[in-house]
């Protein structure tokens, strides 16, 4: 059952629909405690339809409301439950998530904790919330209405703008500059050194990484995954982009605004990627490439050279039971060994 | 050679072998200072043997005493040493391991460090351990004989069952619940928020996710691993489940009791696996799709579709040197096309 | 445009040449204020030229002053910028960004900050900087210049190298050893314990970790990677190793000296990796193997046994669109049939 907090309190079918400014059919005096999945709803649940295959949970359903689309709401009334009518019922439901935390949460109170180690220098907004142990750093500026969790750093001229949001044990590194209501989750560093070294007679010798991290508004950056700052120039990620948890972004690396990334994706350096694409959890980039607007890269596939053309991209090798696949990898690497002989048969099949 | 905590100290091999309750054969007053493997082990050194292919190495150790089944005893004392008897010698190491860390490391103490930060509200039992620059949270609640690390963070209203363990610097999030005698290691985050968003005219909007985690008994969390709070529901840990470190567990997932989980894996949104399986390094497990029990995934494969009968998996590419690779790869791009030349010929030959 | 620390204060040219034994053709009178590369170089930046097939950007560049070798000398100073002239511009350029943030970064002040938390016995030399809210364990020892970041946790036992860094975040583990000059990134957790379980009846019996990690001199550990302590003896990184983010290294691996990996990397138990190799992004080594000196492992690929030979080694699924990888990877499960009926149809061609 959702424990989450602010699971669980009650609120009048008739508010929602107001709040979310969408047509209520039944009656607006019902009460709601919870909103969960259509699936194992119980009563004083309000629930969603966005895919037509799903539609047969709507049959039985306990929930006193279901978000749908037209051309569900007849069945809904049916039931005997109240019906939410949208075009898109998906995003009525995140609106409404997010209506609902807003009215059942506590907002962090603004200051800053007695506890959160402040330098001489920084600049912090009266309206900003600075939790316990934070370590904001000479030369930060935290903007209004910013949310500093517990234990965050804050480096040296870092920039937090109005209305972003850290949540506990993130890092925003010197000089990194975070857009306006823009979210990074706990155990997030951005702003670590680039992967940058010179060979010289078998040893390593460090580079020096003078750019930093420039994020754009409304970009959400999971749990434990990381952006280096540049080399010589600015790693970037643009406007409305969202990664995932234990995402690595490398230095010098270009993410196109609204792009998407799920878990554990990598990207190497100075990768240039696009608009409005996507990628598959675990998908790899590889370095110095370029990826065009609305590219959507297939789960664990691996990018080695630009793709300049839209489309969905794949490349994983199928699982099977373990027997055939030693069977068939064993055979994959005398695969062009193979094609050879096939073009021999083939020659002397057609003399 | 070892050098880690409690590694050093003296312990007779009678003391031993009653507390583990395990037949000794071999002088009981001799001195054990360290465990160590049978390779190079040095006098004063009690190792195993729990693989028989690996049975030479008994030819001249120096181990005061090896742990072995009854078949190898005999081969044991003839080299001088002592021999512990038992069925199962890796189950017997692993005991000694902990037996050994109990009776040589001091536990941390009750109380709670001077400079951690509790919220009023959150109920800490006496007897728990909160380390230094610790932030507990209103609404928290730590059990009996807990231990919280140095610089952990307990979010309003989690809870942490008796005898958990948060090591130094992990994160327990808001409503999630760690079950007895669980574990985390260093900055692992549970509780994080789920990736869940809804696009709309290119942008995505953030969808509030309302679960929380949950987690049974005897789990362990690796270091920097991430279980996300479920979107409406919680997401689910089972009760035994060992995950390594840099895992990422999407939202909504469930995992089934005494599941195993090597470093890298990923699981995506709403897989639902099953109990008893495990799971190679960096094997990927796509979303909304259904494991069962008594499962084995092979390290770095990758899981697209429902696998519902027991048994071992793989889908990895074979490595090869870099110019048999790069023609295989090239090869494997037309192996579409190579079947169809192939039926083709069949088909000619066969008339 | 750079924005990181200390990325903008003005030099003169024969100060920077001077600094680095490199000889200058040109006015050394000319300021420099920024380190850029060459695309896009605006005035009073200093740039380098390191790969040939890049020398088409010479032409018409604003820059100052570029760092080349002898045969692009003439080139620089027809454009009208001055020329550092060495043989390895590349190590050039590093060796500038170097100095540069040395003759511009405040280095930290000696001493500890008030609110970090210092176990008795701890012994920390005078030299050292401890930041805020560090956190120092009972038996640590700290040595000369050596720098702790805001937040590190420093175990019982454990030891910083003089000149040994760790930036704001990381944990060095009980009894770990980090080496003269080595630096750790943010959320970087050395120390955790080793994934050691024994099975016994259904369900997994812990072995608790008794080795700790021993970390050469010059060694860099990336943001957020994890390397696990020894079971018995010392999981051991040798000296000149570079790690970057998001790294996995399981208890008991040693890694070779001057070896480089690249995000994402997991490195299974007990593997043992030879010196001077380089591992791409995501590459993933199985364990209880062993990889020779030399050995280059190309992004994302597997290694599954031992490799012996020094080499290029590859080994990844191509990436295809969507459908066409659809069709080879349903063909790729029956290779092996394939390979038979190619056979059968060459013996029938033969007859």
């Amino acid at each position: 059952m959702a424990s989450g907090p602010g699971a669980r309190t009650t609120v009048r079918l008739a508010e929602i629909a107001a709040a979310l400014g969408v047509e209520l059919r039944g009656d607006g005096s019902r009460e709601i405690t919870r909103i969960g999945p259509l699936e194992g709803a119980t009563p004083q649940t309000i629930s969603f339809l966005s895919q037509a295959r799903l539609r047969h949970l709507l049959t039985g359903t306990q929930a006193t409301c279901v978000i749908v689309r037209e051309d569900s709401a007849a069945e809904v009334l049916a039931q005997g439950a109240a019906a939410l009518v949208t075009a898109d019922p998906y995003l009525c439901y995140a609106r409404l998530t997010r209506w609902w935390v807003q009215r059942h949460r506590a907002a962090p109170v603004a200051g800053i904790h007695a506890s959160a180690v402040i330098a001489e220098g920084a600049r912090i907004h009266p309206s900003a919330s600075i939790g316990p142990l934070v370590v904001v750093e000479p030369g930060a500026r935290i903007g209004e209405g910013a949310i500093i969790g517990a234990q965050c750093f804050i480096g040296d001229g870092a920039v937090v703008s109005e209305g972003a949001r850290l949540h506990p044990r993130s890092i925003l590194g010197a000089a990194c500059v975070l857009g306006r209501r823009s979210v990074l989750h706990g155990g997030a560093v951005i702003g670590s050194d680039g992967f940058g070294f010179a060979p010289t007679e078998g040893r390593w010798e460090k580079i020096e990484q003078l750019g930093a991290v420039s994020i754009g508004d409304d970009v959400e950056i999971g749990a434990n995954s990381c952006v280096d700052r540049g080399a010589l120039d600015d790693t970037v990620i643009e406007e409305g982009v969202k990664l995932d948890n234990l995402i690595q972004i490398a230095h010098n690396v270009r993410i196109g605004a609204h792009t998407a990334m799920a878990g554990c994706v990598g990207v190497a350096g100075s990768a240039r990627i696009g608009r409005h694409c996507t990628f598959g959890g675990a998908a790899m980039i590889l370095g110095h490439l370029e990826i065009a607007d609305h590219v959507h890269i297939s789960a664990a596939s691996v990018v080695m050279s630009s793709i300049l053309r839209p489309g969905q991209y794949s490349g994983v090798f199928p699982i099977d039971d373990n027997a055939s696949w030693e069977k068939n990898a064993a055979t994959l690497r005398q695969l062009h060994t193979l094609r050879a002989r096939l073009r021999a048969l083939e020659k002397k099949s057609s003399t």
